[in-house]
């Protein structure tokens, strides 16, 4: 049976998109649609500036016998703006409120539309580094690590507080958290993580990072690398930050809770967004 | 400026595919592409064959007015079948079994395309139930469930069995552990479920269903309705199931921690798919 160009862009579009960041050799689709690589390479041209033209992504050309196309998912600059602020919105509403200052996060965390594009954001800035894994530490975290993995293409890995026995042999460390300077213990089931991987780390919130200065530290006894560090909400006025270079999407820069007042302002995403523009692929 | 029905055709696919089971007016894409409703028509009729012919999923149009077109993603049975039994060829590995008579599943719980395929496995199976949310027990399940919510486009909301600041008020029960017969905690953010929301219960592992069974009573508080119970992994030979109707995928038949021996079968799932297709839509 042959295939129509029509019906290969609609399966090829699928396929790609559901391969984010992995090598397509070109035969894979002639051989499924029985077409010539020359009309393969035609379809892939036209979803490539499709892909451009509305903010999808991109696709990478690898040239050479061992080559084929990489889909690489991108949020445009403009889209970014735009969902953040979205997102600042969203979380300056008074009734996130909690006491003690917290924020309730839990319904944006949960609802996958929204989470799915912070993951495609994360996966956006992230882009060109080499990572093997993304690591979060349960549980709010878990769904954004997750979608940022499923954009990466790689497994995701969650550091726990509490040992279980469905986890086998664990490597465990202590740590200071940052705000509440009382010492805590992480733990990492220890065939989750293969020694030397590039370890990008996503977490909900960071106040003074203590959490995610943990995780560095549990990374150490892993001999993994920590390839980029992304948070989605960071609080501004710490006096002493545990964590140097991370991203963030939205940054708590006033919380008031005698009136009910918060103030949100967009993160330190596209500092590192213009990074990338410049550096380009 | 007017799009070619290509370029048309490679973005409609990207947007069903982002918006499942969501009602899309044939006037989003004619204002987006400025098309014709007719030209659209045509282009969703290629989508329509192709989704189906690639077991992608489906179409379904709704006449009139306020009508439209919604993707349904559903697999079909043949591809379904072949990947429950990839899925029991992985979980038979001797490797994974743990102390106690567990299986280690961390790898396949954090693996986003394997975890993915699985969300759209449960979204097919109760595609004709009604369902408002996915609900989980934090941790292992969490990420299997996020991938049902977002197949199903509703949110996920997480139980836990520890209280956090960071939730705000919460509803607690107590539940007997079916297996262990100890009492235990579980908990749910008050504001993180509507009374009287249809709830898609999502979950790893069950044995005796006393995890399970203590979600439906925390459900009782809510006045929230049961749609359906979907669990990864069952085990068999449980002198009284606390659960009744559920879907499995997989069924753990033996173990034997002497012998490092594991054996599984394939779950109840085909006999509901079959339900499905006899119902059908």
């Amino acid at each position: 049976m042959k295939f129509r160009r029509s019906g290969r862009l609609v399966d090829m579009t699928n396929y790609l998109l559901h391969h984010p960041h992995s090598l397509v050799p070109l035969t894979y689709f002639s051989e499924k649609y029985k077409s010539a690589k020359s009309s393969i390479s035609e379809d892939l041209t036209i979803i490539k500036e499709t892909f451009e033209q509305h903010g999808i992504g991109t696709l990478l050309t690898v040239p050479g016998a061992a080559g084929g196309v990489k889909y690489i998912p991108k949020v445009e600059l403009k889209e970014a703006k735009q969902f953040i602020d979205e997102l600042c919105e969203l979380m300056a509403r008074p009734e996130r409120l909690l006491p003690g200052g917290y924020l309730y996060l839990t319904d944006l965390l949960g609802n996958p539309s929204i989470v799915n594009k912070i993951g495609k954001l994360f996966a956006t800035v992230f882009s060109n580094r080499k990572i093997d894994v993304v690591m979060t530490v349960a549980t709010k975290g878990i769904t954004l690590a997750y979608a940022v993995a499923a954009q990466l293409d790689v497994p995701v890995v969650i550091v726990r507080k509490d040992s279980k026995v469905t986890e086998g042999s664990t490597v465990s460390i202590n740590y200071v958290s940052g705000s509440s300077k009382r010492i805590q213990t992480m733990l990492l089931a220890k065939r989750s993580l293969t020694e030397g991987s590039n370890v990008l780390i996503i977490d909900d919130f960071m106040k003074a990072g203590g959490t995610i200065n943990g995780m560095i530290s549990l990374l150490d006894e892993f001999k993994a690398n920590v390839s980029g560090i992304g948070v989605l909400v960071e609080t501004e006025g710490v006096e002493e930050r545990l964590v140097d270079e991370y991203i963030s999407l939205v940054k708590l820069t006033e919380v008031d809770t005698r009136e009910k007042h918060i103030e949100v302002k967009p993160g330190s995403y596209f500092q590192f967004e213009d990074e990338n523009e410049d550096g380009g692929e």
